[in-house]
């Protein structure tokens, strides 16, 4: 209902948000928040999940996130299983990179009335296959009609002892990472080809990872460390080193003689003509974590791949030298 | 993707959710859940908010409420400000419902390229005004494109020391409500008929009930009660003490004579030639309070308008004697 006398932004009208474009939708909303500052010890917009302080020493974090039909997702070439089983791995994911451990979750869908009930139950048999991986409960849900695409979003609530921000890398830090990296992207290609000659084994291995992510989880042997900085690798290592150094203004240094491709990275990326680093830099959905913390201890799953320095900016540092890691900047390998 | 063997419900294949309807889709969650049972303190799917013991005394509430464009709102009746607000103050309303106080929210859009960058500002200053006026915290987002209609979902995540259940209504209990009954389905007509002969306090204060609903909190004196069943009222009188008989397993009675219908709905319906009772009953989106106690204390915002007893439904009791309280039964009124 449009009262008379209603504010209007004049600055912006006609301007389209096609025009801005989705960060400078989020930036919009800090904006409209100015007035409602968070309590100190609280971290809002900006990390992989909220960090709310409920009570001294334990934080309980919050995620959302909403898959749109044919901007995140085809119904053709997602089985509805694996849609439910992502939606819940994906948010589970932002709760590990903040340190912390899911315990609950809340799932809104809207859905259009032609879709096949059998859908649905696939969808919700996957979520609840996740849910049971993850030890997440879920307590609540909306399910509404739409004249539009599906749309999935979800919430999932965590709790942290010591929650990990990615704007915790100090130079001297070790950069370090969970893999194995690019191993959805080289699933993707592998569905996609499916005649390619690839072993079957590791044309599955990569599949199963595309369609069934399964983040590692935080290590509990990382709980002790006074200092590490972390992040949920969901873009791919190169944009995750990229949010590492903006968020820590530091530079974050990849050693590729560090670096340990997958072997059915390695072999499908050959077969695809494809170069496996560029893969594992930009490949994404891999939902592994990277981090920076002084020192690392061992059976945490994590590798050392580089280090962190003074300065900005993510580098990749091989035997010509070192590189300004920036997307396609590597087809020379 | 599909693999060969997937499993396949062969019993619902090719019905279609539209078949089905909204209620059968969450019952299709409930069944993909039942391998995942909750401990035993904490309340799933069926109250206002999911509630979640993570210290002992101390539950965490959760709600998600979905709102899709053509569906629950129409852009072009509806100011986006108005939108913002109403997105948080109906999930607020579901943590009053519970007997708790909001203390974050989440949200997640999903926006079509050509909405108007002033849309969405004028949305979220709307949301932060209710958030601002139910000390509710934004801490997190997610903002998406999409090729259909608007959607938004909201998470609001509160607290509370003891929970308050649908279920605990007892026979013998006090039938509660806090009021306004009515006064957004009066604001609703008046803004259809912005001509009609009704005095314009009145238009516009159902007109602002309507557009800025203002959920009237958990009072701090109900607290102290031992019992008391509680949910909010946002489809309306007659459907709040449906849910209320059919959670306790009672009989619900209101009492015409306790009702005290506001002036602007007796004047607006008037105008409209509608029985005001019936929009009292069946109007909705009023989120107040419906709740059952055997005892209600002084100065709470809630008035005693009928009584709990044995049996099952919902009942209406005037001079010519007590009638199921079923939609549009009370066309003689």
């Amino acid at each position: 209902m449009f009262y008379p006398g209603r504010e209007h932004s004049l600055l912006n009208y006609g301007v389209k948000l096609s025009d801005i474009g989705e960060s400078q939708a989020i930036e919009r909303l800090r904006v409209a928040l100015r007035q409602l500052a968070l309590p100190s010890d609280w971290v809002g917009i900006g990390d992989d999940a909220a960090v709310c302080q409920t009570e001294p020493g334990l934080a309980v974090l919050t995620t959302v996130d909403m898959l749109v039909e044919e901007v995140h997702f085809k119904r053709s070439t997602i089985a509805p299983g694996d849609l439910g089983w992502k939606a819940l791995a994906v948010n589970v994911s932002d709760i590990f990179g903040m340190g912390g451990v899911p315990r609950w979750c809340v799932v809104a869908l809207a859905l259009p009335g032609e879709l096949k009930v059998s859908w649905l139950e696939e969808f919700y048999r996957g979520l609840a296959q996740a849910a049971l991986a993850y030890d997440t409960r879920i307590v609540g849900g909306d399910t509404v009609g739409t004249p539009g695409p599906i749309v999935v979003s979800l919430s999932v609530i965590g709790q942290a002892q010591k929650p990990r921000l990615r704007s915790e890398a100090c130079p001297g830090d070790l950069l370090v990472a969970t893999g194995p990296h690019g191993l959805a992207r080289a699933g993707h290609w592998a569905l996609e080809h499916p005649l390619a000659a690839v072993s079957h084994a590791m044309a599955e291995l990569a599949m199963r990872s595309q369609a069934r992510p399964a983040p590692p989880g935080y290590p509990a042997t990382l709980a002790a460390l006074p200092r590490l900085a972390l992040l949920d690798d969901s873009d791919g290592l190169g944009r995750s080193m990229t949010l590492l150094a903006e968020a820590s203004g530091v530079a974050v240094v990849l050693q590729t003689n560090r670096l340990k491709i997958h072997p059915a990275v390695a072999a499908i990326a050959h077969a695809a003509g494809s170069d496996p680093l560029d893969w594992v830099l930009w490949g994404g959905e891999d939902y592994g974590l990277v981090g920076a913390t002084p020192d690392l201890p061992s059976a945490t799953g994590f590798r050392v791949i580089g280090k962190v320095e003074m300065g900005a900016g993510a580098w990749l540092e091989d035997s010509t030298g070192r590189h300004p890691l920036t997307n396609h900047a590597f087809r020379h390998f």
